[in-house]
């Protein structure tokens, strides 16, 4: 059974903590499937490394992050405190470890086009017919199922959801540091060690020690920086739109029956909406990559073009661009787009970001979040956002960014369609 | 013509060298051709990651690291000294850029199995028919012949060759400290700064000014440290003795006229000793894995095996195997693997690592080395190794290392051949 | 004349900047006199050091380090750019070095208790009769009036007065680093890099360009989080509650002809209000520390029990309060601190912390700040706040905190005075 | 008694080890000690901070290190293991906090001049009437005489001294670090993480895992470069002998019986050779101080000099000398000195650094050194410099330097004494 010590403990070197110990036979199995090692080949920031060369780290990487960070709270912080039952330990190093399985390449994207959602692949790997279900039965049967719910955030004792999923989870500052680390930003930087010592458990949650709030503070401007500076940045998100109409462009041509010189057997099921869990987990990042390389030479010219734009990082321009406002500005580009010989459904886009920095509790809200709460001298637990000056001040307050996307090197080829290109640059005030 | 500067200058964030600038028009273009861009699908380490998980980072960013610390010293150190004329400056940053243009996917394995050398391809791309010749032709006809002679050592003016490769060149440093930050080790570490700070160009060569020498006695103590901890770490070249040995069975199933239900395209000219420069240019990393996940599901008994190890990181172990005094137990053990039904050909590997980490000059040397000198207070010239007793000590002294790399899942296994396999663990120790 | 170039750079090693570069004979001279190197006997953070250990470096060390961040805005940044006239250059480093150079002993207590002003003092020993004048007179019998004006921001060129005083100057650039790399704390952090990277010189201002927007959102949570984590730490503060009533008690018992063992004869001048300029020179911290180790031994239980105090630091303890809504709890207090034996003039003290972090132009406000002005895509200048959410949010808010100090330990000492000190507990609920 | 629990951990934010922990009443209590603080005042470096700015740390600060540097070796690396008995645990902890009690001022110069041994008043302080002694007596009366022996080496548990002085101890080890941090130098780097995860208790000693020897030689190497950059740094070693010289001058006026302007009551006993033990406390760094500015007015020129010099840095220049060999021409010199008018006594001197960067054990050598021992996978012990290229290479390799300082800015006043003055600058070749 797995439910045992190693004879010796194992250690992993890593540049974010220093190192990473593993003392459970089962966290080392559950290392060694091949599910898992399949995240060493998906990034975990998808195309932020055409903007952040350094930002080329996996998610397998981050996951041991994550499971390292919860490992030290439950270890060193929680152990022997009544509020804590070390019974559940086992559960939350899972699930810390597992809690991404299901991403697959370049999520983000993959996720838009195809409909479909990491969070239920890393269901179906955690319960199926999978090396890792095989190692987590071995802890009891129902035990693969209690793992899964965490990470749904269904399962009953709330702790374990709030360790690994809330506006303070082990995730966030695993990847906040991770990110910032690789991608050499000065963002990601806050005192987690501090926040570690202060984290409680209590009834349905964790808390944070009062004393501890100016490290809070800072750790939620450091994510609020990260949005903005990494994963907002407007040159990723140009390749992300880049790759997403690739795969539409893919698909497309798939139900148009066009003849693929590198014919994409790996997406069929994909392309016809019935991807199956084994299909799922043969993609990854090399999987694509090879795709892309093969079509940058397929006849399709918007395929081929799109692929050899992403391959060799020449991105789409961008400028500000307000689709609520500037709506007749957006038809009348589509139609001089048309009319340039430049199909707009591919090279004219509009893209937005938004982010919530911080937010307390709002009843019936979409997304509902659970607050952040300290925990005062006398026992007291105190939302954050009410002692706070600085979260208060950006507490609910959500940010947007749009920008609007075209491939600048084709509107100023002047060879062709000259009269509307030129009226396309100055709508696009360039 | 591309001898001009930006209009704005171009920075990279760099997670080693804080920002990578860019501000002529040449190296601009130079990075966006399709041959530089492909080394972002190179990992600067090989298989290194599957020891240190952080080491994921790809031969683009060393290559920027590289040229930014050549940038430094021309533009900051030796713009306006008598013995250095500032019309090499462009052709020292485009060597330092594109000096590892020609590495291959898993480069040393590859080279080894396939008898290729990454330095011919450096030169082909650089005077051939690409982009990158294309660029650096805008600087006049000769200019990418004297690129690659740069960085074939023949160039005339060695002080530009002793830039970029030498035993304390901007190629030692960056990497040593980029693959300390990745990796996470604490190991790499100089103070670069001092050392940029003392170098002088004199008659063919850089120089250090003496006030340096501890830095350097403390930048090559890194390097050691860096050969035998992470670049020779056991665990990495295991991976290296499957991968090499994954190729080897490729090559033979073809041979064979084995029908592959992968065929390996990208590999038939290599596979006939015919690779041209286009093919060559196809393969990266993500190629290379896209066959080896293939191939997991391949027949071939053998192939099918080492490339699951490969993907899921299932190593061989090993133990210290001395090939000179311990010929006959390899001998033994060639018998034995036979006779348990475990082909020693692709299972049974010695592996040898060697480093000399500094010497001297001695002329008629296979391997001719350039030494460091540093320059006196007096004007004198001294060979590094007579001033610091700390180099002398360890100048010369090349230190190998052998170990014997073996499946011990597979001999472990005793449903079948139980006899051989107990006398094979006998004779490995285990 | 000084206004020549050093035969060879000097550099200091510096943990903060690396190395602090000085390439004028100007410069290195000021650092030499008697009146700059007594910098080393002031520390930067006065009682600091009592809370976080670290904290022990001296004026010194910060003045070389705005030095060193003016030297390399007006050097790498600055030159050659029309908006800027480099002949202003040597009189910004000057003023740099020198900004804090009258700071005497304890800064903080010192002025207060005696009602002198350390800015007073720099513009004195400018204009004086002193080394640092007589090197500064080798530019011109002008030159110290004009460095004393940048300092006291009198001069015309107002780009040069926000260099070194506005809400975004070396000043704080390096106390913001230099503070948090002692102590050790993880608040101090910020690119300052970047943002000397986009500052550009305007007409009376320095502004910076958009793209730092967010380097300087980060630089002003910096710092808000460092006035709150370190310099208004309540354990610093109650050193300075301790040093401060010192002060106090030597000069009421010098007025009151008490005849002191240690006699102050270096604080004559200053308890008769007539200090001059050659008696502050001659004070520095190991002077106040002289007299507060001889004063251990005073008969006068008051400044004997205060110098133990400091000295051991065995501080007063403290509780929130708040005297504008607790007057009654204050006067009850002090009543019963007498009736207990414990004068509180001495051992009862209200000390408030206040702090704004940013603030917008408000004309006719008490002390008028300039605001940070962003440089537009376009050209226009835009307020910071207009731009920054996060900055609106904080903007003109100040922050206010008062606590309550008093020895616990002669409180809690119940052997006389019980149902007086019983009662004061209850009032203070502990 | 104070063998119990704080109620709650107390922390020290530390810049090199993140945090300190204290959690035993009796380490709290030792830490408020009187003697303790008093180590605030006396600076870890004592003249280096006139090299290096950064270096104004105090030996408070390092005391806290060499204590949670034992603290972590002895609860998370040794507890439970067989061989260690966690009945030493409080005296280690005690003897690591307490082994630098009894440095004085500038100890090293004070040593020489004063014959004195700062170890004898560390034991003095331990088992006199202290305040230190009372805290340790609530653990039995032998309890401060077993903390004596270990930091005096005669302790019968061997392993209990090798944790606090040896080649490899807690206290070179936080050092390095340290001194590193606070000069800003990178050459205290080492993965002391890694070193402490692999030191194992064994008889009579602390050893090493043998996978550790590469942190171990990066160790060791850190601690030799240390040496020569930093700590016999020869601007450093002139403030020394200026020290030196100030402190010789000093007794010997007073044993001329000169009278002082500012008479040196402090020092009294020191002269006279019959320090006291409540004298020596008396003494700190700011006292000394104290004295070397009050001296700059003195009537003795030689002692007035030398205080100007010290105080405001204007140190000896000095040049290379081996007093071996060159013992005609400092005699030479030494006349030349006294015809020119400066007392060769206190302006010519010649100092000498020596160190021994490792060396296994040599019995009947003056300093027997304890070796470092690998434990072999074997369970053996084998000497470091045995299994270590890099270490065998410097090992027993003894590196001493030899300088002669002087007054540059004095000999070069050619006003008098002109004929002897030049031939003096001759002969040091300037």
């Amino acid at each position: 059974m797995a439910n045992g010590k190693l004879s010796e403990e194992k250690v992993f070197k890593d540049p974010v903590h220093r190192y990473i110990h593993v003392r459970d036979k089962l966290i080392w199995e559950l290392i060694g499937t091949s599910e898992f090692q399949r995240l060493r080949r998906i990034r975990q920031l998808g195309t932020t490394y055409l903007t952040f060369h350094g930002a080329e780290h996996s998610r397998f990487n981050h996951s041991l992050g994550v499971y390292e960070i919860v490992r030290r709270i439950v270890d060193d912080i929680f152990k022997g405190r009544p509020e804590w039952n070390d019974e559940e330990r086992l559960l939350c190093l899972c699930a810390a470890l597992l809690h991404d399985l299901g991403h697959g390449p370049f999520s983000h994207s993959f996720e838009k086009v195809f409909h479909l959602d990491h969070e239920d692949f890393t269901q179906a790997i955690i319960v199926g017919n999978t090396e890792v279900n095989k190692v987590l039965r071995t802890m009891g049967d129902d035990f693969p199922k209690k793992v899964a719910e965490v990470i749904d955030k269904t399962y009953q004792n709330k702790q374990v959801i709030s360790l690994i999923s809330s506006q303070i989870d082990a995730d966030r500052m695993d990847y906040l540091q991770r990110d910032a680390y690789y991608t050499g930003v000065s963002y990601g930087h806050f005192d987690m060690e501090r926040i570690l010592r202060v984290m409680r458990p209590r009834e349905d949650q964790v808390v944070i020690k009062n004393s501890g709030m100016h490290a809070v503070e800072d750790y939620i401007m450091s994510r609020y920086q990260m949005y903005w500076q990494v994963y907002f940045h407007p040159v990723t998100r140009s390749a992300e739109v880049i790759l997403t109409k690739i795969l539409h462009r893919a698909k497309h041509l798939h139900h148009e029956f066009y003849t693929f010189k590198q014919d994409p057997i790996h997406f069929y099921s994909i392309f016809e909406d019935e991807v199956t869990l084994e299909d799922y987990l043969r993609l990854d990042e090399s999987i694509i990559n090879y795709y892309f390389q093969a079509w940058q030479d397929e006849e399709d010219p918007i395929l081929k073009d799109l692929c050899r734009r992403f391959n060799n990082r020449n991105l789409f321009k961008y400028v500000e661009f307000n689709p609520n406002v500037q709506m007749m500005t957006l038809i009348e580009l589509t139609s001089l787009f048309k009319k340039a010989g430049i199909d707009p459904d591919y090279y004219l886009v509009v893209d937005s970001s938004s982010d919530l920095p911080y937010d307390f509790y709002r009843p019936g809200e979409e997304e509902e979040r659970l607050p952040i709460h300290l925990l005062m001298a006398n026992g007291d637990l105190r939302e954050l956002s009410r002692e706070s000056e600085i979260v208060d001040a950006i507490s609910g307050k959500r940010r947007t960014d749009h920008k609007l996307y075209f491939p600048l090197d084709l509107i100023e080829d002047f060879s062709t369609k000259r009269t509307a290109k030129k009226r396309i640059l100055e709508l696009l005030k360039i």
